[in-house]
């Protein structure tokens, strides 16, 4: 993987968040705290910028489940103001005004867009900016609902493969049990991130390195990492097939 | 402003929309109606490019209004398929999850939101596009809503200006009711855009379109347009102040 200086990664993030909020003249940052990693670390460098008065955690159960009691754990390990907003009756509003039997991945898709429409209700209100927690890994991968979880003003983990937020997480005292969980988008019970991806974080970062940061040929990665040249093009298939989900809406130029 | 040929100008977007379903496999488009000349507009083009049976239109009332009985005019003189989703209890039940009095501006943008949501709850289930209906004067002075009306998969009129939007739906047969009346983005009673904008359309056109198509200078198109430095400086300051929301979330390079 990239030889990263975690430390100094650590301090570019930190300035780029106060830059930001100072630039938007914004009051603090709003953020969805979910129980994961990803979330978990984006709150740590948010405090780290600017202070536990100026973030807000909301935690957005739609199930009260263990990810749920996580959330609430990070939230009061760093000691920050946290709302608890269930999405259940307004997920379940959605439904009814479709009028169709929805599938789960829509459904999914439906839970994750209400939550961007809250923390910008909240933002809105508060003149906060909405702090994204997507990654490098989700991101290259389509993993991540196009609007929902993708939508945010400011995404500091954005150039981060997973398994660099996980170093990140350490240094900056995310708790074990945070980091060492599977991750799960908690979209329906039992759901875990590399069951639905296919393949595994530590596997897909290092394809994705070589991918795109070395700009290595498939058929060199596929020996270097001594796998079938198959795991490679599926995904390659993944990001291009979401490529997109990286880009606002296309038009044609007049 | 600009010298187009209009027929061409069509037949260019007809070609656009086309090729982006055809590319990403969708089965054909869904788009939000809203009474308003961009969306009328938009349904045109979209059964223009792929016959009425491939186009969707969805009717998300908050208030009954003319409006929403002119949204529904559109979709009949188009003779296309269309649904009406009311979005008053979806957009309360936000207003009770967020647990504060929320302003109009937070409300409009919750409304507009909501309906973003909806749109592509149905493109998900049917694997249909989200046609947008922004067009470049809103989406230059951030006259929309950040991943609400300016998050689409194709926005076919996005490089055309409103005063070209209304020179195109004369050509396509739009009745004249709908390319005449004041345009409003029908977030309260009684709002116009050009309210709202603090400019009128036909002014702010010429303005744009001096900035930005012929970078001419400020003093320059205050003396050709006639008309004080300020009012320039005012849309410039819309532009500037509304860049973030033609971006995708920033992020620190590492």
């Amino acid at each position: 993987m990239r030889n990263l200086d975690y430390y100094f990664v650590i301090e570019k993030i930190v300035n780029f968040i106060r830059k930001k909020v100072k630039e938007s003249k914004a009051k603090g940052v709003v953020l969805g705290v979910s129980g994961g990693i990803d979330s978990a670390t984006a709150s740590y460098l948010a405090v780290k910028s600017l202070g536990k008065e100026k973030v807000l955690g909301v935690i957005m159960p739609y199930y009260q489940n263990q990810e749920f009691e996580d959330a609430i754990f990070v939230c009061k390990n760093l000691d920050i103001d946290y709302k608890i907003i269930s999405i259940k009756e307004i997920v379940n509003k959605f439904e009814e005004a479709l009028g169709f039997e929805i599938d789960k991945i829509t459904k999914g898709n439906l839970m994750v867009r209400s939550r961007m429409v809250i923390l910008y209700g909240i933002a809105n209100a508060k003149k906060y900016l909405v702090l994204g927690t997507s990654n490098k890994t989700e991101f290259l991968v389509g993993y991540f609902t196009k609007w929902g979880d993708g939508a945010s003003d400011i995404a500091p983990l954005l150039d981060l493969y997973k398994t660099e937020v996980k170093e990140i997480a350490k240094i900056l005292g995310v708790s074990e049990k945070i980091i060492s969980k599977k991750p799960t988008a908690g979209l329906w019970e039992g759901q875990t991130d590399e069951d639905e991806l296919g393949i595994e974080y530590d596997l897909l970062d290092k394809i994705l390195y070589r991918l795109i940061d070395l700009k290595m040929k498939k058929k060199d990665i596929a020996k270097d990492l001594n796998i079938p040249l198959e795991r490679i093009i599926y995904v390659e298939n993944l990001i291009k097939r979401s490529k997109h989900k990286r880009n606002l809406p296309s038009f044609p130029k007049i």
